[in-house]
Parts: C-alpha cells; sequence; structure tokens
C-alpha cells in the first residue's frame, strides 16, 4: 500500500465531472484488494466513498456549478434509465464502479466522476461543516445499511437481527430503528463497536457466533428467531446464522458481498419455512434524498462510525489498523 | 401401487373431523413416493387434495355441520395463531401435512381432518354441482400457483416467466394473470398443455430449456428478462432457467419443491443483480376465501387442468398416466 503523484484527472467525456476531494475514507471492502492485490500488478487507485468540491464540469452536465460541494454514491449512473428509476442504480447500463475502466478512486486529491449529472448529489452545507462525516456515510456505508433494512421490508414493530458490526451493520441498526424496528439484535463481538450499535438502537447484543449465536437469538425471540435477518459480512458462516435466526415467512437481506457462490436454500433452509433471500450491491444513490435531512439537523448520526482520522499520506495506516480492527473506519481528509 | 381396504376413520381429538371424500386427485408430487417407497414398507394412504362432506365432528369444532360439503387445504392449520393470521399456515405450530403422523390420505372414501374448524372452508355449491373439479384446485394447485405469483409481488403491467407447464404452473399463470401481468412467458414442452397455459393467458410458450430457453426469454423482453420467474418444477436446471430469467431487482418465486439443497445465490447469480428469492410450501388455506368467487362465477376455470376421471379403484391408472405425462392431471371419484 502506497501513496503515489498521479496524473490530474480532467474531463474525459461531456457527461464527466472533476472533484476536489474534500473527504474520502476507507471501507471494509477495500481490505478485500489489500489482501489479494500484488504490488506487481503496479499502481491502481483506490477507494470509492467521497464528497468534495466540483471543479471542472463536462458541457452536457447540467444541475450542477463549479464550487458546489457534492456527495457521491460509490458507484456511478445516469439516474434517468428504467433502472435508475426504479431505484436500481446499480444495475444501469451506462452505470459503473470507480476504480476500474478508467475511472478513479476516491483516495485521492481529486477524481473524475462518470455521469456527473445523474451521479453527484450537492449538499447544502460548506466545506468546513461539522456534519461532513455523517454526510460522507451516505455514499456507501449508510445508504448501504438502508438498503439492507429496506429489502428486508423493516416495518414498525418488527423484529430484527443484524450481523456484523462493522460499519454496515451498525447503519443497519441504525436504519432498521429509522424504520421503526422494535427489537434489534446486534451480532457482533467488539465491545466499543456494539456499544455504537446499542446508541444506534440494538435492543440486545449476542457476541456468540455459530449454534451457540442462533441459539441466543431464537432465546431473545420466543423461539421464532427474527422477521428480518440482514446480514452485513458476506462469509458463508454468517450466512448459516442467518439463516438459523430467521423466523418462518421470514426475510434474509444481504449487503455483505459474498464470499461463496453457492449456498443452502432447499427445503431445510429457505424453502420449508418460506423465507425470502434478497439484497445486493446498494443503489445508494436512490436513498440520498431520503436520508439527507435527518443528517442535516441532527436526527441521526451516522458519521459516528468514523473512529479515526488520517491525511492521505497516512492512508496506509489506515488500511493497517482497520484490518487489525484497532479501527473501526478511518477518515481521509486529503 | 395399490387400494386396500383400511379402517373407516373417526374423531380422535375433539379438533377433528371425518369428511366422506367426494372428489380427489392425484399431485405431481404424489410421484415422488410412487418413484421411491418400497412395496415392503407396507401400505400408506396417499394423496393430499380433495373436497367432500362433513360426517363427523369433534366437540369442538364450531362453525361446520354434518352434510356441509367443503374442500381442504394441503396442509392442516389451526388458522388462529400468529403464523395463521399472518397467512403463513404451512408454518402453524399445531398444522401438519396428511399422509403423515396418523392421518390419512385423500385418495379415499374418507379421511379424518385435524384441526377442521380452521382448516375446512365450507363451499356453496351441492355435490353434484359442476364446478367441484375448479374448488377442488383450491385445495393445493391453485393455491400453490397463485403463492408463486403473490410471493413474487405480481402486479400490473409485470412480466413473468413461468417455469414448468405441469397443474401448478399453468395456474400460475392464471394467478399472474389475475393480478395484472401484461407477459406472461410460459416455460414448457408438451403443445396441449401450453395451449392450455394460453387460454389461462400466457402470451408466449418458450419450449427451449437451459441456455437457449434463457435466449429465448431474454429475446422476448429486450434483453432485459423478467421482473418475475415462478418456478414451479423444483429440479437444479429449473433453478438455473430462473436465474438466467429474471430481471435485474426481480424475483424469483419458487412452489415446486427443491430437489436440491444449494444453489447458486454469489454475486454472479443473485447477489449482483439484487434478485430476490421466495417461496415455499404454499399456505393454500390463506387464499381460499380471495379465489373462491372467481370459481363460483366462472371468470376463471382452474378445473381446466383435470384431463381424466378415475374411480378409486383405477387410482394406479392415474398414477401411471400421470407419471408417463398422458395426463396432466387426474380427478379421482370415489
Amino acid at each position: 500500500m502506497r501513496v503515489e503523484d498521479a496524473p490530474d484527472p480532467v474531463v474525459e467525456q461531456p457527461t464527466d465531472a472533476v472533484v476536489r476531494v474534500v473527504r474520502a475514507c476507507v471501507c471494509g471492502s477495500d481490505l478485500h484488494p489489500y489482501h489479494t492485490m500484488a504490488a506487481a500488478d503496479g499502481p491502481a487507485p483506490m477507494g470509492h466513498e467521497f464528497l468534495g468540491v466540483v471543479e471542472e464540469l463536462g458541457p452536457e452536465v447540467s444541475g450542477l456549478s463549479r464550487g458546489d460541494l457534492v456527495v457521491s454514491p460509490f458507484s456511478y449512473a445516469d439516474n434517468t434509465c428504467e433502472y435508475c428509476r426504479e431505484g436500481l442504480h446499480t444495475s444501469c447500463p451506462r452505470g459503473g464502479f470507480f476504480n476500474s475502466a478508467g475511472v478513479g478512486g476516491g483516495q485521492a486529491e481529486a477524481i473524475r466522476v462518470p455521469q456527473a449529472q445523474g451521479t453527484l448529489v450537492k449538499l447544502p452545507v460548506g466545506e468546513d461543516s461539522e456534519l461532513l462525516p455523517g454526510l460522507l456515510t451516505l455514499a456507501d456505508v449508510y445508504g448501504t445499511g438502508y438498503h439492507a433494512a429496506h429489502m428486508a421490508r423493516v416495518r414498525p414493530g418488527h423484529t430484527v437481527t443484524v450481523i456484523g458490526d462493522g460499519a454496515v451493520g451498525l447503519l443497519a441498526v441504525l436504519s432498521a430503528r429509522q424504520l421503526g424496528a422494535e427489537q434489534i439484535i446486534l451480532m457482533g463481538r467488539h465491545r466499543n463497536r456494539t456499544d455504537l450499535g446499542r446508541f444506534f438502537g440494538a435492543t440486545d447484543v449476542v457476541p456468540e457466533r455459530g449454534e451457540e449465536g442462533i441459539a441466543k437469538v431464537r432465546e431473545l425471540t420466543g423461539g421464532h428467531g427474527t422477521r428480518a435477518v440482514l446480514e452485513a459480512v458476506g462469509h458463508m458462516p454468517a450466512y448459516e446464522m442467518a439463516v438459523g435466526a430467521v423466523r418462518a415467512g421470514g426475510v434474509i437481506s444481504r449487503v455483505g458481498v459474498p464470499q461463496y457462490e453457492a449456498a443452502p436454500v432447499g427445503f431445510g433452509s429457505l424453502f420449508g419455512p418460506n423465507v425470502t433471500l434478497t439484497g445486493g450491491p446498494a443503489p445508494v444513490r436512490a436513498y440520498i434524498e431520503q436520508l439527507l435531512p435527518a443528517v442535516l439537523d441532527g436526527t441521526v448520526e451516522p458519521g459516528r462510525v468514523f473512529d479515526r482520522t488520517v491525511s492521505l499520506e497516512e492512508v496506509p495506516d489506515a488500511y493497517r489498523a482497520m484490518d487489525r480492527r484497532e479501527a473501526l473506519k478511518v477518515l481521509v481528509v486529503p
């Protein structure tokens, strides 16, 4: 992991914008290439969560001006196609992900944003606002946690289990609370994280895993399990816990990127009890306008997931700290 | 497969009823034990679809009288617990399935029905009604097809693929049509069945299977696939076709009992395109009151799935004919 000088990004397509990054951060999913990418593969841009100031605009971008403070979802999209209109921006045919196909990353001084008009959302605060960390969570982790709860159709009075005490899991707790869940069981073992989970609305914390963890959830729910299970990890043991913790007729909603392809879905797991499996990469663009007001007025404080701040030069330390679970989520101030 | 004299069923529990069977039938799922059960296992009752006349009632059954013509769902349930109140009768803790735990089958002259008050639904017609075949489909195949469409949240204007041209698949077509689907693609290869599917509302028929079948569905939907896929088969190739035919953000709804436990659900199948997997054994009791009026007034004719009628003595021929695909669904008149 190293920091390198790269050419300044420029407008390449008429629908592009160039954004000077004001805040970025490191995502749990950034740790996957951190583990697997070889140095020999050469320099690669990293990061997909950022907010910043518009510096340049392509001629086809309207609704934005130079100097606007904007937040970007972790994937870009035109926001006009039939998928975007349904709120499924991650399936936009003109959309894509940062750090690929010639598009850079958010852990940088500046970044080129394709489909800028459909992607970027103007923020009604200044560069010096204390709300920037909370607003930055709209780029990924808050919208992803919300996607989990939304796809699980969490409603007032529902019971919910959240698997995983990373930033997404904790903000899935917050989202389930916002949607009116009555009982929210957070499965996680890191005390400082689960404490934040309680602050966000968790009513119970289960540090146990596997069969023991499932038994605890069942114990807390009169033997039934919870109506929704929000799975924010992505490994097979988390899937198995989800199957064990969900109530008959309930929903398992996954936002942890699955590190497996095949999983149990037959009579003995999902089919027999009419359990629904849903979720996927979050179309966070679909949720930004909806989640923004409560961040702006301080009703919710998703920015509390950041427990460390680094400069761009210190980003390698940030990866190390998150990888060792010394930091929950690291804010980057370029 | 043989027909044997068995002791007359009697009321054993105060919540039981004994019903004289007026119409029964053979289900596609009856063919599983037909293939696998050894004669050496001894005599076993068969069948789980029937309507008939109440002959005896336990002292705790109210709302029913001797002489009532009633239809029974393929599973019994109390219709009062929290699962039943949510419409998930197949998860009723006091419920169960016929042909097990001392409860007999529907391919008989009479049957004991546990939880009779919650299970049986009185029919406002006589034993000689021409509507009996249609009303009998409420016991399983119509309610199961409807469950597939209901769980997939089919709405007016939606596109739907139905996999399987058995009775359940054909009635899933009918149900999708009732819920307002605009395009209904039926995947099936038996011309007489797919013709009935067209009568029930299929707009397109795809006889191809596998990759070829998927390509046809994509071709018929501008490359997108359909918003809902109703899977009424239960074998892995049908699951794979469902994954290939579903639109991003869509729903695969299974009512064919899965003959597999593990299946692809990762980034490359369900997760990446935010596809939802749902379904299970249908709580048909939940749908009977809702589906009944259109059967009674002839708006829908689900009874058209029956293409052969046999006596109780001829039931072994009925299994043979269905197994050889010579009959779609066989009506039994004891």
